[in-house]
């Protein structure tokens, strides 16, 4: 039984993969660069998201939220005025755990293509399926929390090793942690030697300038649009 | 391609039930209460079964460890010398989100079922589908850390619906975060009116002992065992 149910998950990524890369063809023609944004529940991807999402450089950025039901992340995106769109994943039975292809596909008539450069997509907080499972992404971010502890790449290891910049969150945080940031960083490239880290605080503002110049640089590597 | 997206998974939910079902009556024949122990990444389930797990007034514990790779929580519980038995998801494809009744079966052969009264199942670190996916357990227990904000029993019903005891921990971190303690136990109230819950801190040790009696009860209701 276990072999069959392995069978139907590996058929569910081709098929996710073909979507994928529609969806990806699809915001090239609308010229929209797209960034996969994930992490464990409450590490700070909203948090980070509106500390730089209405200011990038002349960027024009719009959210896709996925969440598993409701829309609180949207409503504290809603008064930075850029264009957000809710995905909820609730539908059928007790919700997924991740966005895939289809889902994001089934969300694009619903997205402002023409109006944005960028768009980012919040993914559902989970460490485990949302690394699966690709949506039409240009690049992947993941946010890591130092209160999560310095184990997380080495427990889940596909979330670290497929992403291009990780952000390592709630660093004001840390004098009141038994947190050893360098073990955390060498777990980080023992799965994914070299990738890009930053060290960040959404509360504080630490670190926020260069994870705005990362995200504006994704929809204009050659400069300012405006 | 939605709806026999969804009907697959109901029927794996059907077929999950049977065999937590089966799981359930195989832990009764031994005298075995079983907690399923789940929460987000990092909100510290390994630490707060670290500080009660070898000294449960005089019940004997054992722990299966979910994982999706490596036995890192397996090897943090080896020096108290209670039985622990790691289970990993990864075989197939990237890994699976959460512990099923059928994974749990296949562990039972590697349990030490007739030297415990209590077994507690560290799931996957998930708010998602562990809180779909019935294991055979006696009751469930969550781990919410105040670092992850307020707003997580609304993003995520399902998993503070269905548990019999919220731990809500890091609470020795509150004094340096923006975090409304009330706004959280509204909003657990608001998806599980009265469910029982402890403010604890697997760093200091406040609450802890009320975590212990609570632990020990499930397996040993009328008193002490031994």
């Amino acid at each position: 039984m276990h072999r069959t149910k392995v069978k139907v998950v590996e058929e569910a990524l081709d098929a996710n993969n073909t979507i994928a890369t529609a969806n990806r063809a699809d915001f090239d023609r609308a010229g929209v660069r797209v960034v996969n944004f994930m992490s464990a529940p409450g590490a700070g991807k909203t948090s980070l998201l509106e500390r730089v999402i209405a200011d990038l450089d002349g960027v024009r950025a719009g959210v896709l939220e996925g969440d598993v039901q409701g829309s609180m992340d949207a409503d504290r995106l809603a008064h930075l005025h850029v264009p957000v769109t809710q995905l909820n994943t609730d539908s059928g039975f007790g919700g997924e755990c991740h966005l895939d292809a289809n889902m994001v596909r089934s969300a694009l008539p619903a997205l402002p293509l023409a109006e944005i450069d960028l768009l980012v997509i919040e993914n559902v907080g989970n460490l485990v399926c949302p690394a699966e499972f690709r949506v039409g992404e240009d690049a992947r971010v993941m946010v890591c929390s130092v209160t999560e502890g310095e184990d997380k790449p080495l427990k889940y290891p596909l979330m670290f090793r497929t992403c291009e910049l990780v952000l390592i969150n709630k660093i004001d945080l840390l004098p009141h942690l038994d947190f050893d940031l360098d073990k955390l960083l060498y777990n980080l490239d023992a799965v994914h030697p070299d990738v890009e880290r930053m060290l960040v605080s959404a509360r504080t503002g630490e670190g926020i300038e260069a994870w705005r110049e990362w995200l504006a640089h994704v929809a204009a590597p050659e400069g300012v649009h405006a």
